[in-house]
């Protein structure tokens, strides 16, 4: 992207008190949603510059570039955000485990009668 | 699900300070990431109790029973927390357009090299 359409988009993105908005990231061609992480200002423009995705971590308080040690990196293929501005959805091509549980993607519990259930199986490690 | 079930779940659900989750709505079939809001715990016990998808709105400060004045309901199908259980991933079937622009979804705005641009059309009002 150029310097003035990334601007564009950081001057439509709400983010929140905290300079945050939510991200959700979802497998381009399944359709599959992996995990919702959060975005500062400068996550915003370094996924659009580099087309790598990188969040903020509230839990470090620092940049996150996904993949940055477990090499399970996503790679942007589409950014939107919505009627108000204040949530995105990242378009990826996801590399391993989304999750850093290995489970293919976070939202492997799902409710049912009596409670939660695991619906999906963890990766075996490499 | 039961009562025993609603609880449960509830208390895998951790709230942030405002005691809020944000829910991520797909379509069930499709896959389309129909839009992002936010749940209290009331929100959630009503949608799991009733199966029809109900919401905290954060302006208006209340329960927000999704599609109550527009007909535009969401019948959940699906209900699964992540990882760290902050996100909440609901698979619907939507009635009408999700978004109260009247577009298909909420994230019809997409980055280009020069900024964003609108990917969908907004449905004619009936």
């Amino acid at each position: 992207m150029t310097e003035t359409g990334i601007e564009a988009v950081l001057n439509a993105v709400l983010f929140d008190d905290a300079g945050l908005a939510p991200a959700i990231a979802q497998r381009h061609d399944t359709g599959e949603v992996l995990m919702l992480a959060w975005m500062n200002r400068d996550a915003v423009r370094e996924t659009l510059r580099t087309g790598r995705v990188t969040y903020w971590s509230r839990s470090r308080r620092a940049l996150w570039r996904k993949g940055e040690s477990s090499g399970h990196v996503q790679a942007l293929r589409s950014f939107r955000i919505d009627c108000d501005g204040d949530a995105l959805l990242l378009g990826v091509e996801q590399i391993g485990p989304a999750c850093h549980t290995n489970h293919p993607n976070c939202f492997f519990r799902e409710a049912r009668a009596d409670g939660l259930v695991e619906i999906s199986q963890a990766l075996e490690a490499r």
